[in-house]
């Protein structure tokens, strides 16, 4: 089995639940049309270990032992930061994470001013990337659309990633 | 500020995210039903640190600390106790991860065969109770009926404590 952890922020715990959900064999699901009948197939081989929404700093720093950077804005919920310090974060989360449970592929995301950041790590390599959609968490504006994005660009990434190291 | 974190298996993190976005001030979410006015201001008061959705024990152990009963069924993922078991494995949960995040909340979930298990642990008291659907999840008879129920009974359960509790 090839073991996956997320740790998401604006993405709201979606791929891992997504994948999760492919690969327990859920009839049908929300973004089950990013898969397909080979990667419904690949995919239960796959086994996730936890998927978390995690938007504080502090939680994400205790859960995953791991020192984030201070936020670039104030916001009730502490992270906020600009799209090139979201680039950092997620792949700080997303190596700290896959260390900590020993995991196949780690995968972390957040979004402050920007297009948000999700990073995807392997055994082999590192992926980092953006959304396509640039929102702002603090006016919320575009908020919704970058979450759309950011789930489909990382469930995407995620399965020809997966074809690609471990198949 | 009240501090909030879950972990969730058979509910899908969707406690924690309810809260959330209740909290941080969606205009709509799926559940927002189940609160009332004066639940949507106090709220607002409240802060999810993280929510996570963890069906393994093995990763359930690793994050929270807290070693976790041998599960009852073969499962895939693992985590499948009879009703008895998941009542005491949701409260571990919950306990554990109140203590290591220093919440003033925890909530903890599980499901395996019966109705599952919810664990809400305050400053002041445990409460601990069940859904009103008994399923099976490993035939996944009544698995999202199940789910629902969990998720509808854990988030009034919370809002009534909240407001006992802490207002």
């Amino acid at each position: 089995m090839i073991t996956v952890a997320t740790a998401e922020c604006f993405t709201h715990a979606n791929i891992g639940l997504t994948i999760h959900k492919a690969s327990s064999g859920y009839e049908n699901f929300k973004y089950k049309y990013l898969f397909s009948d080979e990667d419904l197939r690949l995919i239960k081989n796959v086994k996730v270990l936890v998927s978390m929404f995690v938007p504080s700093i502090y939680g994400a720093e205790k859960l995953l032992d791991v020192k984030l950077p201070e936020p670039d804005y104030n916001y009730k919920y502490a992270k906020a930061y600009s799209e090139e310090k979201d680039l950092e974060v997620a792949k700080l989360m997303a190596n700290s994470l896959k260390k900590k449970l020993n995991a196949n592929i780690g995968i972390g995301t957040t979004a402050g001013i920007g297009r948000g950041a999700i990073c995807i790590v392997t055994d082999y390599n590192i992926y980092l990337f953006t959304s396509d959609v640039y929102a702002n968490l603090l006016t919320f504006e575009n908020v919704k659309e970058r979450q759309k994005s950011g789930i489909e660009k990382g469930i995407k990434k995620f399965l020809e990633i997966l074809k690609k190291e471990y198949f």
